[in-house]
């Protein structure tokens, strides 16, 4: 079990040399790899034993699978603003490597709460939401008050000061008030998306 | 929408008048209520405005409601050690109350690992887990190896010097390296509760 | 200059005796006194030496004033919750020893928040507005995003876990994205109330 | 309504190209922008598309639009040290750019507070007073010390070691005494621009 | 050496017949001893012992021993407000304990400062200075900025909210630009005193 | 005494001057020396004096010294990831220096725990066991679940956000319910050797 | 395996019936029992149902067992002050159930260093070290400085103001340069000798 | 009066440009002047516009001064390792700006332990010392339990891990138990200078 995660290589703390012989590995025994943080040279090194494999730069992920049926479940990626981009693009990724199709509806913070009013319909259409923000991260709380699906809010270190890397914005979605919320780690796009994915299973139960 | 919670009382920063008026309130508009973190004192002025309230001491929990019939998903709660039972029991009462049949595995921490992973079976059975711990916090973690269910870590207060309160654990389960945990605040088995029962709701659509 | 503020006796590491001999002494030289942070055993020890000294238990202040013609300028507080109600009542009291004719709005936070947008007349009418709130502390940042009056945002210790005793909807104040926010201290209702004071000195230049 | 600052651009998270992008499209829209935390890259990509955009290096801003009337009221900038001078020069822009004229008083700090007291006329003046400092931050209890208009406090992380990046500063002003005083986040310069100008607002209505 | 803290107890931490014991012992060998944070239950076990012992309520100490002639050197103790005074008086005790005549000027903080200015005669008397404030703790900078003589900061647990039992106070102090100052540990009372003690050392070599 | 640890150089504070000028102090002192925290520019420099001197560039660590005969006492290092290869890679030059002929076992952490429990003979073959762990850090708690001989933990850096350096991987070492462990610095592998090294002298005595 | 500890209970957060009951099946099932953290009102209910129980007040022990023959290997407990007694109590009861006889040497801290000096021989004798300091927490440095074997550091809670309830101790003994130091959680006195028992059993392989 | 300090500039967060115009000014005024915190960078600008300027780079300051005849007083400067050299030469280099003629015993920590008691006569020379050290911060307390004169600490910021950049240090030395020792900032060896001169200042009386 655990099938999706086998695949993933997480890349930060690796050199690109050993990023690469794992997706190699993972690529040969799998015929499918998914990585992530991973920079231009962490992908340099991929693709040089991977021709086929893609790079997403501003999610950091590189990855090499065949698309299948997509499966059943409709996740739904909502950021505050325009910074909070490269950690949803990460579950965004994420996700369609495990076979979904997410909706998104980025830049939709305090700045652009009426788009987030006008995206009444496309919010409820979702199974589970994903809601990243840094500063404040009063997104996850708002859009938990509107829906009743679950939403997993996802707080990034964008900010500065007393933002304290994301810690503002952590403990924000921990004591929000709305029902319905489970948080993740400080810009961790790609938990977010495994938790989403363990929740859409349920639909296939 | 969101029904389940309008009829949810947080008792601990209100007086016990207080809370007894928003119980009555609530139960002559919805036939029903339940409140939470309700002490003797709270309960004792429930009482005596709603004769059919009971009290769940160690949850600390008060309500009046009919069982309806059981609504389909299971929930399990897990627990580290005996002292976080309260946070589990919370969960509990509050799974009961929106209708659910929670199973539990008390005790099965580090201690009693041998437990968890004897009851492997019961373990697989449900649809989501709520997992608490105090101290250092790594049941989440375990279990979450364990299932390709979501599973909710709720850290609890219970520990001592370096574990500020909660501040360990909760730290430990936002780190997590097992992919499908989504966490809630320190000792909020409410809020967990109201996760779980989100995701549930993917069974009835 | 700084008149309303000579005038005032923080009780709260003060013994009864101390505070009341202050509260007298002030009466004496200005005809009026008011005192914050007011336990039981703080307002018997006033009532003694200033017999018409009156007490408003939950906001836990003790004053003596002849009430004058109202100052121009509306301000407005509102709060989240209801365990919310001492910080604003705090907040009331001094606004009301400075002449002025606050209005309210309690408990309008995310649970009531439809009461904040059906109140949006009254709130449009204030000058200035103290917005207080505890847990997620998000309160402040929706105001500010409705009206371009000043809002003054105090964060209540209110919560429990990750709350660390207010720090959260502290941090959620200071990095709100809404234009036009300046924060005060922890429960701090009589330091919001000073700040609004000053603000609508303005209307009096 | 919140005119002034829908055409502010905040660039830190940006990529150059976002922002100079964003900025061409409020320049279309609006005839006028505003853009903070602009780096020398942000402003030569802005430059492209706005040749007539100009860049204070200093405050780190940019912006391009046709000076107007002066708006009623007076706001003063106040800086403890030299270093404080970005913070201040932000907020500075910003209110040139929202119509007023703000005085200036810069470096009058602990080791020039004779200037503070020498400039004591220039105070009085002010309607609004924005009080930057770091380290220690014991600027604006002082400032607010000596008049009875509104103070904004903005802390900065000019400092080193118990500093912790301007916590010190920002605790010392939400602690202080003297009443008048709302504090912004560490460093937001444009923030504390905005409050005063929500402020200042009184003098129109 | 260091013979005057030889005789000193701390009684915090330990039971009133421990503490009367040790008392008792180094009555026995010195003829004098000091005891600080002692409580009416440790002051009662004291008095059984050595009836002789007289009991400072407020500084929380108690002490037995013979006056001698006055020790060269001008210790002054200046606290911002009245709920510092315990901290004050301990310091106070332990430098009338050393051989010392402590001058003292209480309650001229922020709300006082005039009383500061207008006592700049006394300040300039003292050899060392030893300055005791909560809140924001800005008193010792200040004072550091009138005198050329050593200054001890000393922050005390008095406040609330983000004063955080003291660390407000505490990091102010050690971040002041004024130059010439020492910090103890909040409400180190005999601490501050017995750095005094050892710089009073000075004019007897 | 504490011979081992006299011919140890800490470089990460140190230029490459002074680091390679003690390395030939202690090299022709005791014909041997350690050095740890080692930059590539350090070794150069050590390297110039010392010829023979060897670098371990992951473990960051250079040494030149006879290889002796084998002391008795089996000393085990396992690591939870990749990431945490150069802090065990420091613990096990340390061994090697003083004489131990260390086991490894790394990357057994919660994705490859199966692989520890597959080990469980290696394990138990241990008389000390170093378990070097980041992120959530609980291996050394599985570990210790395991055996009953001595676990030194080591909490390494690696990760992110809340992850705030190592300090949740130390929290949640020092919070184990497992006895028999005992917690060093972040990163530190060589402390976790020299405890390591400590303990294996009871062998010898 | 892990026989010491699994007749040990930890009653901190248990009510007392639910700890005597624990006690009763330990005893019953072993023959002997060890609770920690038990306060009189646990002690009273243990003692009903196990009259032959002991308690140990001032280490908040109870137990009961038959003493065996003393096992190899010498535990010395060293605490800095008076009020380190609890925890140093309870490593020594922790040790004495596990049938070792620990040598002491209490109160050897800083003000009675020389009494540390004085007891080098006994020092010497130790095959393990448990030293026990709060406030600064410099005790296992100077006691690792002295000796070859390994030392226990356990912080404690013991201090005020900037102690911050052990932490202080705590970061001194992880951040000690002095090598063969493994350190464990504020307080836990149990886990220290848990650690020592692990070390001391080398002895009987 | 600080006669001595008006001459003296922190460069640290000033462009070289400002520094130079700076001490330009000061030195035209007073005929000397000393930067402290001077980059390679800063001190170029500085050499442009006074080519007497000397460079310590070692110790980050530049100054341009007469030496005069000594003053009287002896003030010691320790440092624990070799990488707290800069901050004790900057004290020291203000100590001899200021006319003293500081001793100094350097690498004299836990390692070199022995230098320290072996060099007691020179320790016993001083009127006021100034003790610097980073990690655990020990070695004020050490040195205060030697003499009887002032100490000042001085927490460096080197380290790694848990040492939190200087905060273990400095939370050492306000905790300290050895009477005597008042602290100043992390790596502030100018603020530990200027209180040695204020301490030294009663020698001239
Ligand atoms: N962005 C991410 N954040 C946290 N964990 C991740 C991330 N990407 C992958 N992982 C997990 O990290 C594990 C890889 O650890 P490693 O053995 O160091 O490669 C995989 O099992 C993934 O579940
Ligand atoms: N609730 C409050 N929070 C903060 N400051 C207050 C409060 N109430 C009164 N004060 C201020 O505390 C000062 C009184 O300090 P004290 O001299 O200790 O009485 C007054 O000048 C008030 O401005
Ligand atoms: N220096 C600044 N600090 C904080 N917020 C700012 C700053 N400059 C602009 N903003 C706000 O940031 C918002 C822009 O967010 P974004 O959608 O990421 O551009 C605008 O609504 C501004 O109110
Ligand atoms: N990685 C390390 N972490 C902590 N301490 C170390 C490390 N490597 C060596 N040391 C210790 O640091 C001391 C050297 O300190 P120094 O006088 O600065 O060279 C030696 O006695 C070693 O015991
Ligand atoms: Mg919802
Ligand atoms: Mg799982
Ligand atoms: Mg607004
Ligand atoms: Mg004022
Ligand atoms: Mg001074
Ligand atoms: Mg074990
Ligand atoms: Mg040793
Ligand atoms: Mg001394």
């Amino acid at each position: 079990r655990r099938k999706e995660f086998a695949e993933v290589i997480f890349a930060q703390n690796k050199t690109p040399e050993e990023t690469a012989l794992i997706a190699q590995k993972l690529y040969e025994r799998h015929g499918r790899f998914l990585a992530t943080r991973v920079s231009k040279d962490h992908f340099d090194a991929i693709k040089k034993l991977i021709p086929a494999a893609t790079y997403n730069e501003r999610a950091q992920t590189s990855a090499c699978y065949q698309e299948g049926d997509p499966r059943p479940g409709t996740p739904l990626i909502i950021t505050a603003g325009t910074s909070d981009l490269p950690v949803a693009l990460e579950a965004e990724e994420t996700l369609k490597f495990a076979g979904f199709k997410p909706l998104t509806l980025f830049d939709a913070g305090v700045a652009g709460i009426h788009r987030l009013f006008a995206s009444i319909d496309l919010i409820r259409k979702a199974d589970v939401i994903i809601a990243v923000a840094g500063m404040e991260g009063a997104l996850p709380s708002v859009v938990a008050g509107l829906v009743s699906c679950p939403v997993i809010a996802v707080p990034t270190s964008v900010g500065y000061g007393a933002n304290f890397q994301g810690l503002s914005a952590l403990l924000t979605m921990l004591n929000s008030c709305a029902p319905g919320i489970g948080v993740v780690n400080i810009d961790n796009g790609f938990g977010a998306a495994a938790l989403a994915i363990s929740i859409l299973g349920l639909k296939e139960k």
